[in-house]
């Protein structure tokens, strides 16, 4: 270890971005988000011009209990999606010349044997966390381990992690509650579409879970309660990403819910979280007032994935332009007011 | 002349989208974007795939009454820095590979001598709107048909307009507000940054500039009186590029009041304008409302030279890409909800 290097401090940056031809605070949150960067690199010049993305897929036990518009084949039917190339995940990436990843983290059925796929499965999907956890406590370090050495094979600056999982909206509502005390009911929303009486016997189906554990449960022990293998795989490449210096991109509900778990175990990985937007799914705004975390876009999106993300990245690309490229007033001679 | 052809309706469009593999609705308002993409190129794969950015510069007669709280030798520098390619504008455009085009549409002093400005200019500023029309009839004309044909020297699928001007946040007011019949004061704002005692003396100025004509003035005449040179070019290319069926992408206040204007003279054009961001402009968001536009991005930001449509501009390509690029239930094998 070398001794630690001079911290800027807010002052320092603040004095950097004000400097810039511009109105101060004219860039609004983009200075927000630059002086985030700044700070999580310790430089005012942080060149984060690349990214990729990571979709872990895997399938949910519970979501046999019928809390899904949507059969659980869907969670295999997308990962094969994924790897052609055609899912809005994909689209969206290829617009802006982002990789994309895709992880087999525990889906349902045989293993898929394609080239491209990543393949770290830990089991078919998961126990239904009604009757018992969702995981073991093996699986779960498992699964923490293998998002962990993901990360080491990938190479760009930001990370956005996506996710696909038929009946995950079920799980993370659960995760959420069981980490942040709040309501359950406040948490559970529509998924990908069920009706109102499908969003009634999800309700039912999910308060009944939650009752088999204590009110409050440790990130470790939520995660091995209530979570699906993509998003534990995905807090454990959340806390290599941040610790390994990349920016993370956090996308909607199930990712936000999955940082909250990734948080608990790892507080000080915060400063490299970009919250990227707020889902049209219901919990997801009261889970982001209580991480106190205020995202960048609001596009009444609920896809998962990784879209929100993705449609995010430009904005912090801006940021990191802005720092790295944009004149200052004594550069460019222009007057101040 | 051929014959109309197929006009799609909304009902193809919405379909069309509803086929993509994800659930209904589930992309939010990237899909509302992609429907009017879809509806004005009159195809359900229309291909949106490249962006210019046209700044337009011109000073004002009223920025000497004292309404800003920069000098007007800002805009002058400030046309140097975008042309060095140091501004916030061309270091957002250049994070996406956008060009940037820098018009000189009448900014006061010398002639800027520059190999890469396209020097359009009807005169050294305009005149004060606060004792006489900012400019002649003839001047407005010729502003406007310089416009019009700048669109010409582009060849992109979407143009992003900007402006930078000294004072012109007080000339947009007085615009918005004869265009709008809005309140005056609820259009006006601090611009670059004046204080509450310089708020106070813009109001004054501003109530003055406003009582010389009728509450409510035609486009065209609102343009001649109260408008700057860089506004006027910009509602003719805004008319041009849609004519020709290029998607223009509205910037901030300024941008937003320009398009009122292009939209008094020309209400066809409509369907190719895509609002970017909302500003931290006091007047933006109830013009905005009067507009029923709902624009794309809230970042707090108030900057103007296009900024807004930049960052924005990712979300449109986004959705011409899911039109074009993204997989169906049928075509991808995945079971439907």
């Amino acid at each position: 270890m070398t001794s630690n290097p001079h911290r800027l401090s807010d002052a320092e940056i603040q004095g950097f971005i004000d400097g810039k031809t511009k109105p101060l605070g004219a860039l609004g949150r983009v200075e927000t988000l630059a002086a985030q960067l700044a700070r999580f690199c310790n430089t005012l010049t942080p060149r984060i011009d690349t990214c990729e993305l990571v979709i872990f897929a895997a399938d949910h036990g519970i979501a046999l209990e019928g809390v899904s518009a949507f059969p659980q084949a869907v969670t295999q039917q997308m990962v094969q999606n994924f790897l052609a190339g055609g899912a809005a995940a994909n689209v969206f990436a290829r617009s802006q010349g982002i990789p994309v990843h895709v992880v087999d983290a525990g889906v349902a059925g045989d293993p898929i044997d394609h080239p491209k796929l990543w393949s770290r499965r830990i089991a078919p999907g998961t126990e239904s966390s009604l009757h018992g956890p969702a995981m073991s406590a093996a699986e779960r370090d498992a699964a923490l381990n293998a998002g962990a050495r993901i990360v080491a094979n990938t190479s760009a600056k930001a990370l956005a992690f996506g996710e696909m999982g038929i009946g995950n909206t079920a799980s993370a509502s659960l995760l959420a509650h069981k980490l942040s005390g709040l309501a359950l009911n406040d948490l559970i929303g529509r998924g990908t579409g069920v009706d109102d009486a499908g969003l009634a016997h999800k309700s039912a189906i999910l308060a009944q879970a939650s009752q088999r554990t204590a009110p409050s449960l440790s990130a470790d022990t939520a995660l091995s309660e209530y979570a699906g293998f993509e998003m534990v795989m995905m807090a454990g490449a959340m806390q290599a990403a941040a610790e390994d210096g990349r920016i993370v991109l956090v996308d909607g509900f199930i990712a936000t819910t999955t940082a909250a778990a990734a948080l608990g175990r790892a507080p000080h990985i915060r400063p490299a979280m970009v919250f990227c937007h707020r889902s049209q799914e219901a919990g997801h705004r009261v889970l982001l007032e209580w991480l106190t975390a205020d995202p960048l876009l609001d596009m009444d999106m609920r896809l998962g994935e990784g879209t929100g993300a993705l449609l995010a990245w430009p904005l912090v690309k801006a940021a990191s332009a802005m720092l790295c490229d944009m004149a200052s007033f004594d550069s460019a001679g222009v007057s101040q007011g």
